[in-house]
């Protein structure tokens, strides 16, 4: 049976997913949840995953929540198929992958994700995006940035000249940065804005881009 | 050689790899980083870890920095000594460490280091704590802990009938948690309590608690 992957198409953690899983061109069903109508919240969902949020993957009798999770799962499963994204024939280049991956969720995914809430979801939620917690974000991914600029000018990808799930991570918020007046923080670092180039013109994030209509073209 | 383990014994994200190590029953040697010396922002330590932050590993030539992608190393690359924190022999149970990894990471650490924060180190920091910020991190923290207690209470572990690196990485947040006012979030729900006496009693845990003195004993 194919994977079941419940989430939304304009969703960052369930592009997240998406992106990853065409990476490995393992096929899969798109299971619509409905977020305007709350269907997260319902019990249906949560059975799913008790924290409410999409996405969630079904795997036959296994069920797994946490986007996260679910892409180093996929990458695992079907390391032998499409993109190798987690190194795993190389015990250094695997742990580089690591590291890069822990960057993400701790250091670049904090401040960029409260931006991101802040520009788009928060008018959506009827309140005023507040301007002292975008700029407070704004130095920290500023900061972060920097880091990765370095980084970037001596080797392509994050965790080394290889793309990894790493680089694919940051996919997808960064995709809706991209449109706010902030994109400058990208484009003013060359190695960073040519890294963010290569990562989105791969075919298996094209595909899933299209999808990305949150906060309108 | 034996792995080298750049930190600080009070440290949180130290005794963390630490606990992991021992666990593994790996031989390292930790070599301090004087905080308050700010060592981890001086070029030697920088270069190990261009965030300055505490610890970094070195394995012979490879360094490493982020605790869990530490950690996630230590736990695959000696997969098959001391506890088994992977559930690398089964798929499935792998797979549901990946989440539980996943909601420490995303869903407990940030409200909890956030109390931690404001608690320890904003008085440290001469700075008062932000009780505010304190109030809305224990509303976080109470709705995650109540999913922890359904969860405890149909498996013994988070990931399932296991002890697993997911219940190892809550330790050392919350073993400083617990010295606070607010440890009743964790006392007053019976099978979250019952999982951390469990959890707090095995023996590489012990070794490490013995040196976490911030805040005074």
């Amino acid at each position: 049976m194919a994977l079941k992957l419940y989430g939304a198409p304009m969703s960052t953690c369930t592009t997240r997913v998406m992106t990853c899983l065409h990476e490995k061109s393992v096929d899969f069903e798109l299971v619509p949840v409905n977020l305007f109508a709350a269907e997260h919240k319902q019990p249906a969902f949560l059975a799913k995953n008790p924290f409410g949020q999409i996405p969630a993957l079904e795997d036959n009798d296994l069920t797994l929540f946490e986007s996260r999770a679910i892409t180093s799962y996929v990458a695992e499963k079907f390391k032998e198929t499409g993109t190798d994204l987690l190194r795993h024939k190389d015990l250094k280049e695997a742990a580089l992958v690591k590291v890069w991956l822990e960057v993400e969720s701790q250091q670049f995914h904090p401040p960029m994700s409260s931006t991101v809430y802040q520009f788009f979801v928060a008018p959506i939620q009827g309140k005023t995006p507040d301007q002292a917690i975008i700029d407070a974000n704004l130095v920290k991914l500023g900061q972060v940035l920097d880091m990765y600029e370095t980084k970037l000018s001596s080797t392509k990808y994050l965790a080394g000249d290889f793309y990894s799930l790493a680089d694919l991570h940051h996919l997808s918020y960064t995709y809706y940065f991209m449109k706010t007046p902030f994109a400058s923080l990208i484009n003013e670092r060359p190695h960073v804005k040519a890294w963010w180039e290569d990562i989105t013109s791969r075919p298996a994030f094209k595909k899933v881009a299209e999808g990305m209509k949150f906060g309108g073209d």
